[in-house]
């Protein structure tokens, strides 16, 4: 659906910019792109193989990216471009025909800058900015409108703050990084000691330290360490809504999905994957390549790499009552189910004694 | 508790308002609204005839609204005004007595609106707000202070972004829409590609399309579509902290809870309620009318409308622990039963066969 | 790691301030505070007697707050601090080393404060503010950088907004709160009712109270009562991305957790603790003394103090995949196991008799 900024292209030209083979007419214009269930004769789509939720043979797409094993999935009136892996192909060509705005490179005049923060000649500052003393700003980044950065903050070449981000004193931040609205970097920790009944803060000197290539989601939250840093280290992506608390340590190329909440100083390998939802509790450490499926309580560390899971499976609400109420009675049935195992075996003695 | 902002009302004349018929006396003066909890003497409050948690026989509300059948539950000293839906005639009293502040219909000096921005002549917009190229803003829009409007978008009649909104780029907003403060909408969705162990992003080109009268929260966060389109239709209600992924589908007038979660090209019906904290796994369907209480994990699609739920019970930490520990040996149990029942089974025939 | 913003302190300086007594060199030179697993030679550092995750043999750091119980735990070559409370020494020590950094008590020119508004003197408003009519803003308040509080809002002394906070009407925040970014309170509940399939408001005319101490985390919602207020009571302390609904009630002294929901009117006593994750259903109430473990779901009121949870282990996804399928039968399988006890006790009887 979304139509392409520039002119029409024809397939030829997708083919070439991609290096696939055509299969028809490779003189069709193509106005747009979509998904396989929505795309219409005028738009490109792909087919990764994956057929969940999906029909291919009834798309209506006028080019679609497929593998060449697949090509008959695909209605003959389709043109085809054949390639290895057609969902990287797709992003190639998305690329290619929307590119990012290009930044304006101006300083929005009202924009709070301090004296003392040292911006690259080509940052891009929004309207409604805070800027705060000390600050280094590199290369080519852009900071949207109504983000407030604290103070001595860096940010590395070409990361992108898109609006509304707050980021506080101290904070490092990578190059490349893309960081969505609302998100808070460098809160104070929830760093409490507990006197006669009553909460004492701790004061929470640590920093947040983020390093290239990291997406951060929108009103997701990291603050920053008590003593030590909260790190987040190369290529990890986190999504909307997620809690990273003090002294959390999240390795190389993990991924987060929303709403997901990681206690103090829990360690996330690399390689990692968190469902939507997850909850890591505080000072436990994942190794590489483990992956938690979606809502799981994670209360120790997990010493080897794989998928895990938690959780009870979605039922009625008139079966859940039941199933539920008879959970907190598991400990007596285990027990019950040995009891009747030692009468069975008793019995069957006494009848073999008896024979 | 909360004063009429204007004078006190006659219980003849609120009475007269939502047409409902008097039992006591009509004279009576009413300064505030409140509960029934909480109510005094010059207090009007409500009875739904809903008893959870509510002593109606203990209130001290000077009048009260309720159904006929329901005066004997309320002290005798109370003047009743007799209805047929007490909460809905409370809810007319309260917007007639209550009215919503009247928008200034000014500029804030201070907002920053892009020349090629299109704003009907009663707009109201505060202070520190940004609003971008191409925006189409209709008749009676309130943009309180601290939006953050991309470009392109447009905003139906009479909707209003209470304060520090940011709506992204293309996204279309309809009629009648309230969005509270922090909310995000139009956020990069969380679209990702793994090659060889790094993830690559793919472009987001979709919108958020929201229908009329839609209610978004507090700090909640809603993607953009990865190619077609985020969307919620009209009449659905949303609360605060909740996580709507890229290409979600939300059916006209569904409610969902705070912090809820529902993952990419989740689709939900028409008149479906999803309980606080609810999850939603990725590319699933809930049929109209599917109810899902509180902090379920929904991980394939419902069919059937009903009440669907999920989770164990509260219990003892002591007792949990024991119980959750079984919970890893379910499978186990399950089959020492089996193993029991055949044993069972064979030596009832012996014994048959001995008698 | 974080190094003292004056000048390094003796050890003999250190031991005076909180009341220590030195064991090794008084004159050694402190010169930042770490914690143990990452403290050095010129480290001050602490070590409470928890050893979950710290090896105190092992540590590097130069300086050592402990008990005198716990000095053989230590290198021979730290020098110890002797105390009765190492970790409440060890943030006396913090708060003299790093105390905050002094405020302006400025208004920031570009702020924009309504002319009713009353604010002390000494006031600190950082840029982009907005305050409206009628806010009442005591002596030592700082209000930092993009927040926005409505009209009639009263804030209590020394408490501090660290930035981009949104507070609507009639709000009362008390003295000596910390409220961290993206905050939003007052937002408008989630208060609706049914009328024929369609949602309808319910005008939100409750406030939200806060008492004195109350520290509120980053993106965290508290919703305005619906009729009566919203109240967070004294030295209460909640975490970030936290939903508190309408109506809720936080007892003094109680804290909370990152991601928990507490539905509309639900109450929780003094004292308590709710973990990361946890969800209360709505009109229910904790006693003082409830302590939640992570995740749980509450769904009922609780009478009596204590340690409560609920939730599945984490399993392996194979695993965890067959004893999920099993949950769905347990009602059957309780059943099941009866049958053989009534099966079981009848063949004894069997026996016996036949004996």
């Amino acid at each position: 659906m979304p139509a392409i900024p520039t002119d029409a292209v024809r397939v030829a030209d997708v083919a070439a910019r991609i290096g696939g083979s055509v299969r028809g007419d490779a003189g069709r214009l193509v106005s747009g792109v979509a998904s396989l269930a929505s795309a219409t004769i005028s738009d490109l789509s792909y087919f990764s193989g994956n057929r969940r939720g999906i029909q291919p043979d009834k798309t209506s797409a006028g080019v679609v990216l497929c593998q060449s094993k697949h090509q008959d999935a695909l209605p003959s009136g389709a043109v085809l471009i054949l390639v290895p892996n057609p969902q990287s192909a797709f992003v190639d060509v998305l690329e290619w025909l929307f590119p990012r705005s290009e930044p304006t490179k101006c300083i929005d005049p009202c924009a709070h800058i301090h004296p003392t923060a040292d911006l690259a000649d080509d940052v891009t500052v929004g309207a409604h900015v805070v800027i705060g003393a000390g600050c280094r700003i590199a290369s080519g980044v852009r900071i949207g409108p109504g983000c407030i950065l604290g103070e001595n903050i860096s940010i590395g070449s070409d990361t992108e703050l898109i609006a509304r981000v707050t980021v506080m004193n101290h904070c490092e931040i990578g190059a490349r990084c893309v960081i969505q609205p609302g998100a808070v970097i460098g809160s104070d920790g929830f760093g409490l000691i507990n006197e006669q009944g009553r909460w004492r803060r701790v004061p929470q000197l640590g920093r947040v330290v983020i390093g290239d290539d990291v997406d951060i989601g929108a009103n997701t939250t990291i603050d920053r360490g008590a003593l030590d840093d909260t790190r987040i280290d190369n290529g990890a992506k986190l999504d909307n809504l997620i809690q990273v608390a003090h002294n959390v340590e999240i390795g190389a190329h993990s991924a987060i999905a929303g709403c997901a909440g990681l206690a103090g100083s829990s360690v996330v390998g690399k390689y990692c994957t968190l469902g939507g939802g997850v909850g890591l509790a505080g000072h436990l450490t994942l190794v590489d390549g483990v992956h938690i499926t979606g809502m799981s309580m994670v209360t120790r560390s997990i010493r080897q790499p794989g998928v895990y899971s938690a959780g009870t499976p979605l039922d009625t609400n008139d079966n859940w009552h039941k199933n539920a109420a008879r959970f907190k009675q598991l400990e007596r049935i285990a027990h019950r189910v040995q009891a009747l195992e030692t009468g069975l075996n008793a019995l069957r003695k006494n009848d073999e004694e008896n024979l």
